[in-house]
């Protein structure tokens, strides 16, 4: 697979689907490893980074696990490195490190490992919707297919060992992408985040500050690993998942029974003017798309799919604009080609 | 032809034809007129308003001018005669004021005649585009038709004798129905409106005060008759308008130079909005129509046709649509019919 092929198709986990769609997203497991006897990442000089680069891609290579393609950031330019953070696949760290890095991506973008980021490795498995278990046992499966291969550090009493100690036990770091557009229109965020907060984990606004996000998306995600088994932080996971899709489901309820003619005529004017705009700044474009998601999740729109919507925010993001393009945009420039992006999908 | 035949079809001065039609919606004459031997309206009582409104109706039938249907304002309920008002075809006055009085009304809605407003006839002409001449015309032909079987009041001094004074003489007020969302978007609008002004025409918004209209929709009229002759003041109004249609042309050059891409945005959002919208109010209407418009005049919008924006927004005024209801509506149900109709339109 070319790096263009991968750059104009969509990911599989943005297909719609999955355990409460209507509300999460996606659910991302992380888990942080790193071999035995090889420096952590901060103190490895770029000899140890290509021999922890080497053994990793030789062992996914050898390992039973479904084939991956390699993208040696190292190599790459600056768009096509941005390209990939858009994807989720790398860090914004990893883009701008040096030395030898990169990203191993299975072809449906679910899994992936990231090579020579804070850890050796960060391997990667997002899965459509609430699937925290399921995606927690696909990166569990990957890594016992690259434990053929390779050693993993780790300690009886601590578990697996990181670079930063909020990551050693588990290695794991469960999160949730969570559209909340019926909290936002009633008001209920903050109270929401605040809740959620002194359960223990982090809610942030994937686009903007705090409670307030650009497109009512967040990220739902755990604070610590150390002393917790897998189980029990995906359990609270789950549980205050749950929590924040009932009390959105109630938003939702009250907005339909309330002010159905607003909320509908809303998300009717987000569609119509992301069917005729010229020009579209990303932010606006992430208000009228959450605006039409809802409008879907609320059976006002039809003929008009979630993986259309999660599509066009893809493919419409700077570097993908960019990257389409051929060449490095202005902004102005930018939200020409993302207006005409946008009808192009929704008249497709 | 019934009322509902009349109240649903489209005035044939708003097929958006006409000399400077990218401009100017139509030019309207007014001939105020007094039989002699009766007392003004205001000083007549029913009898003598009964007796006014007997001969004129009878010398209209009688007359070679063509066909006209006769709306008794006396006899209509009052979502009739509002519906009327927003016709242009009565004044709020007559709608309002009581005992024998309505308006004799052609074919295409070009000519009317109200009888029993403040004078006893107001023959009034629409052409549309810039068309204050032809319009006069057709007015002043009318009135010779109607002379055949009346007897205006007129003096050799002072000329055709008239309630309020400022109409004595010609009996002629002409004005013009002119879009200038160029020069509001310039913010050149002011400094015209004052121009204008002291020229001896008077500008207003039709939607609003003073120099802001919603929808940029201006009335330009001369504001004196008196010691004037009709041609003087028909050129005079003509010059005056053709000057602002210079002005507005400039802005549109200075912006289709400047800022094509903002101009095309807006004007292919508030197109997106008016085709999808659930609730539009009469005033966030008027401000999409006129950005439609400005797209169509500027060859932006291809496919659509002035007369069908002219057409929502003749249909789409509280009283037409509550016609079209056959009753009474609150301002939020309006607004959902509102919507309603502006999507059939578009479709159509």
């Amino acid at each position: 697979m070319t790096f263009d092929d991968f750059a104009s198709r969509r990911a599989g986990w943005l297909d719609g689907a999955g355990l409460k769609a209507s509300f999460v997203i996606s659910s991302r497991v992380r888990l942080a490893r790193n071999l035995s006897r090889m420096p952590f990442t901060n103190r490895a000089d770029d000899i140890n980074k290509q021999e922890i680069v080497d053994q990793v891609v030789q062992a996914a290579e050898t390992s039973p696990c479904p084939e991956m393609v390699y993208f040696d950031t190292n190599a790459q330019d600056n768009l096509q490195r941005q390209l990939l953070v858009e994807r989720y696949l790398i860090s914004p760290a990893l883009a701008t490190e040096s030395g030898p890095r990169g990203v191993l991506v299975d072809e449906t973008e679910s899994a992936s490992i990231m090579i020579n980021e804070e850890d050796h490795l960060r391997i990667q498995v997002i899965h459509s919707g609430l699937q925290p278990f399921d995606a927690c046992e696909a990166a569990l499966s990957l890594e016992r297919d690259l434990a053929g291969g390779l050693d993993f550090a780790a300690s009886p009493k601590w578990g697996f060992l990181t670079a930063c100690a909020t990551n050693t036990g588990t290695g794991l770091r469960a999160s949730t992408l969570i559209h909340l557009p019926g909290l936002a229109l009633t008001k209920e965020m903050d109270g929401v985040v605040r809740g959620v907060a002194q359960l223990g984990f982090a809610v942030r606004g994937i686009y903007g500050e705090g409670s307030h996000s650009a497109g009512n998306l967040y990220q739902i995600s755990n604070q610590l690993t150390l002393g917790r088994s897998e189980k029990a932080l995906l359990e609270g996971l789950d549980g205050v998942v749950n929590q924040v899709v009932e009390c959105e489901r109630n938003a939702r309820e009250t907005l339909a029974r309330e002010a159905r003619e607003q909320i509908e005529d809303k998300v009717w004017r987000a569609l119509g003017i992301m069917e005729r705009a010229r020009l579209l700044t990303s932010q606006e474009l992430m208000n009228f798309s959450s605006a039409v998601r809802l409008g879907i999740d609320m059976g006002m729109l039809q003929g008009l799919e979630t993986g259309t919507i999660n599509d066009i925010m893809v493919a419409t993001q700077p570097s993908h604009l960019q990257h389409r393009a051929g060449k490095a945009l202005e902004a102005n420039e930018r939200d020409i080609l993302r207006a005409s992006v946008v009808r192009e999908r929704l008249a497709a």
